[in-house]
């Protein structure tokens, strides 16, 4: 009874790809990047590759996952002693494949020169972000994960924040952070911890420092952790002490156009709709130039997914769609202002998930 | 005066490239990979492509980055506001550009038959790992930081172990040693931690889990701090109280090995050569087929790159490479044993990096 709900989970999703399968006239589809392999097959170790076949799935990995990948996973697992591709390329004969979809999006050029070695009398069709278009919805389970990560994410903001001190560096709280964030459970952080104070700010991606955090300043934190592999999202930007008049109103002007984004959110509006609506905000003050991103994306397997939440994106939400809303204001010499959170698109509108209050904090 | 020291190794990197081009006829260059935009250009931002022409180098980013990559760069910059493979493409067409080397191992098949579309009168030529060929033999100021990320990473276990209590889990030992890493000045971790206790140590590549870290058992960690971009990585194998006779017997088997491993790393030696130490020594034990993995493998910006101390891998060792040596013995029900040390190869034989010792360490 290895079979419990968690793996036939993973038997719904590859069925949801056999669509794909069809429209690319390709009897078998193979991935070999990890969201995608952990997403289809329920293994998260660093080297597998997942070959969906008609009533079979393979997975092949290494012998230093000969225990783990059964563990985790539903398919029947292959270890292999070469190089994954080599493996596939043999049960591709064994099994008499004729045609195969491969991710034009993931495999490099090179492998796909390997493979067409592999697979001499394999005709190969390029598929391109099947299994991203799935995952861009969530299953209950994942929104459930997500909400973890994102409450997780929360809370070890509040516990580093109440460490913080006023001759902490920027590297002290960023550690402060990512220790607090591990001690309740995560897996790690979700991608690279952005501590940034003072003009430092108005760098949207600022490494943290050896900066003293100072008084009278802005102190911008971007976190996220990685629970089960699902990733959070968090920005915010406090206030060390007094701020001047011009940096307070750029705070309300970008909370402002945070709202209004959260409000524009909801099944069948347009990611260009919910980015317009940020903007719109931000150009009534004067300050739409200095939003230099997008405002926002998708996340779950990974920190950057669909849809992406900018001027050009056409896709329309979705229930069970997970997505940041992040406009920022930045400007050299000054500093730099950006409010985040984590956003479910519900079946009626829209599920704020971080928890974390968006008024001006001073420290 | 930008062009400081630290800018002129950038072109000097770049020079290095030349012969490639020319064996490739192609009159151009460009990369997307990190670590390779990093090695050429000095940029260490998330979106980069660097553009190598005769007598001119462009690095391509985004807003996000338009203060951060002229500071860190010696390169010309362009800030795209869309995807940099079509400003690339516009560069090549303003440049009447007729050829252009494109990195087949880093480059997805989709990215490919984008730059096909956006260079419709450029040849493309592919080459495979020509900058990862480059990045294998490190400069003095390179070996310079691997020395200070190994140390760091030494010392930050230290620390982590003088807070070791009995009753604490796999997960607060993993988080006690990034949060040290941290507050030492590494920019995270160059993987994923490992921390694996009692059984769990027989999964050469564990997760940490909950699971309170118990007496008369092993416990293995695996780490590696990423300082300046530098990777670090070592594993060291202790023993909770009291160890039966097989499983000590194991410990002197692997430090035999890997000790055996060491000697054999000098200029000229082939990787196999090295691998084959490691494996004569576990061979005497009759333990080589618990030995399920390579003796090790390359580290610099990535944490596994060039060259792969392994079977079948006939690359000889030069002076300024820098491996890891890590054989490993893996029993399901009994538990397994790694040691791990990242090792220079200097001009006269080898120099262990890792300071931490090998001794069998009771905690």
């Amino acid at each position: 009874m290895q079979h419990t709900n968690g793996h036939s989970e993973f038997a719904e999703r590859r069925a949801r790809l056999e669509p794909t399968l069809a429209e690319a006239r390709a009897n078998a589809f193979l991935t070999t990047a990890r969201p995608n392999v952990h997403y289809l097959s329920g293994f998260t170790g660093s080297n597998g590759a997942v070959l969906i076949l008609p009533g079979r799935v393979i997975l092949f990995t290494d012998p230093r996952y000969a225990t783990q990948a059964p563990q985790q996973s539903d398919c029947e697992v292959v270890v292999a002693k070469g190089p994954l591709l080599a493996e596939v390329g043999k049960w591709a004969r064994r099994l008499k494949l004729r045609s195969l979809a491969f991710e034009q999006n993931r495999i490099s050029f090179e492998e796909f020169t390997q493979l067409r070695s592999v697979l001499k009398n394999v005709r190969l069709k390029p598929v391109n972000g099947c299994v991203e278009a799935l995952r861009m919805r969530k299953s209950a389970s994942e929104i459930g994960t997500i909400k973890a990560s994102v409450r997780l994410n929360s809370i070890a903001l509040e516990q580093a924040l109440e460490q913080f001190q006023p001759d902490m560096t920027e590297v002290d709280l960023a550690a402060e952070i990512e220790y607090r964030m591990r001690l309740l459970g995560a897996d790690g952080t979700a991608f690279e911890t952005i501590v940034a104070s003072g003009e430092r700010t108005a760098l949207p991606h600022a490494h943290p420092t050896n900066h003293p955090i100072q008084r009278n300043q802005l102190l911008l934190v971007d976190m996220g952790a990685s629970v089960a592999g699902y990733a959070s999202d968090m920005t915010r930007t406090h206030a060390l002490g007094k701020l001047n008049a011009k940096t307070r109103r750029m705070y309300k002007a970008v909370l402002e156009s945070q709202l209004a984004a959260i409000e524009a959110v909801k099944p069948g509006a347009s990611c260009t709709a919910v980015d317009r609506a940020a903007r719109t905000v931000l150009r009534e003050y004067g300050l739409e130039k200095y939003f230099i991103h997008s405002t926002g994306h998708g996340l779950g397997l990974e920190i950057h997914e669909g849809p992406r939440v900018g001027r050009k994106e056409k896709t329309k939400l979705e229930p069970g769609m997970v997505i940041t809303i992040e406009p920022g204001v930045y400007q050299e010499g000054l500093g730099g202002i950006r409010i985040e959170d984590t956003v479910l698109v519900s079946e009626r509108g829209h599920e704020v998930l971080t928890p974390t209050g968006k008024e001006l904090v001073v420290l």
